[in-house]
């Protein structure tokens, strides 16, 4: 096993870092890192912010749910689809393309391109020993991270992704069966063995929690998307990407 | 620099493989680094299908406009927004989701969990000396691409990847330059920068293919966009992955 998936199998989210702040030059290589990623099309539609400025970090951690380490970290990083440049360099060709770039193909390609190159930078920076958790908090109120980040029309933000020097090391969970994820030229419907793997995911989980907090959580991965699934869904989302040129149609 | 930035930075698509099958270690060792991706609230909301059935790899060849590395290389993924476990789960417990899962904010959350697990993979190909191309071209025709993997109700094919062993080093296509794609704070939203930027940036581009084709192409960045943005577009995508229990409210 090489480095770089010694690093990938390493991943664990890091929700508590130190006061040191990033240097411009690990910044610098962090967002090389990230769009050097795939991009279809070669669109790269997204943009990267990062927010440094404390009273905006502060501003977003609230919105998010009130995280610290939204604000607390070594730098925050704000990953959104973005077709404006888009949509500007066709405007100053008298080109109307707003219908094509509204439609939803190019929302996936939006998400996909953002994320594609959100988890380079997330790599990069644990190859460098810092720690990473993505913040997908940011989605709670989206009017107002628009707001704080001053992002226009075909700018989407998407999620957060807090980089800095680790803390505290967390846990790394366990994913689910290779067999519940992984299929085979088809996909494994099948009922039967959907409940077998889940019975043994259900308890490995159930023991990691049991054994990580000497008994005091013991639930299942199925307990807890179900609670997941009952908490207050961000339904206006819906129409807050169509406001912002996303998804119309 | 270590060896995973170099990898990552060194990143360039891959079309032409060797016909050398990858072995079940490597397909495992790629899975398993994809799942070690972050995942939006422990939902895991993917799937990967593995596709090795040579005539499902021309079929799928074919639909995505007839690229031959879709059909040759070491293996063929395909990556799934997968929300299926989800309300199967829901489903035995006599809890109705649907509308949350077929909400926008759980299609955005699928597509990123997808997309953060297919670099994830990527990378570790890289690292390993295969090479990768992301095959959008799948989304041609979701409806087909669907019937030969056999994927349920809230499952939705995204994008392939094709892993092999190169035959051929394609270029390094030059990215935006930085400025172009990372914020400081706010969006920067100057048309004057934009301009300075783009112009510089489409004589890179053109310079670029025009010392690889020997002056036989030389467009810019600014011209390849609004080419592709008048390709026919994938219009039908709106109403079908709303049929596929998607991004519907």
């Amino acid at each position: 096993m090489n480095n770089t998936i010694e690093t990938i199998l390493n991943h664990r989210s890091i929700r508590s870092f130190t006061d040191q702040l990033l240097t411009a030059d690990e910044i610098d290589i962090l967002v090389k890192s990230a769009q050097a990623a795939s991009t279809s099309s070669y669109v790269q539609a997204y943009s990267i912010i990062g927010v440094s400025d404390p009273e905006k970090k502060r501003e977003l951690s609230v919105l998010a749910g009130n995280q610290p380490y939204v604000e607390n970290n070594g730098h925050f990083f704000v990953f959104c689809a973005d077709l404006h440049r888009h949509q500007k360099l066709a405007e100053e060709k008298g080109v109307n393309i707003s219908e094509l770039l509204e439609n939803t193909e190019m929302f996936m390609v939006g998400l996909i391109d953002a994320a594609l190159a959100a988890q380079n930078m997330s790599i990069a920076a644990e190859s460098m020993g810092l720690g990473i958790c993505y913040i997908g908090g940011i989605r709670n109120e989206l009017d107002k991270v628009t707001e704080v980040l001053q992002t226009p029309d075909h700018v989407l933000p998407l999620f957060g992704l807090a980089v800095g020097h680790p803390a505290n090391l967390s846990g790394k969970k366990p994913r689910l069966p290779k067999q519940a994820v992984y299929h085979e030229n088809t996909y494994n419907g099948n009922a039967d063995d959907f409940r077998e793997t889940m019975n043994a995911y259900d308890q490995t989980i159930s023991d990691y929690y049991r054994e990580r907090t000497n008994g005091k959580r013991e639930e299942t991965w199925s307990e807890q998307i179900l609670n997941f699934m009952k908490q207050k869904p961000r339904t206006y989302l819906n129409d807050y990407v169509k406001e912002k040129g996303f998804n119309k149609n």
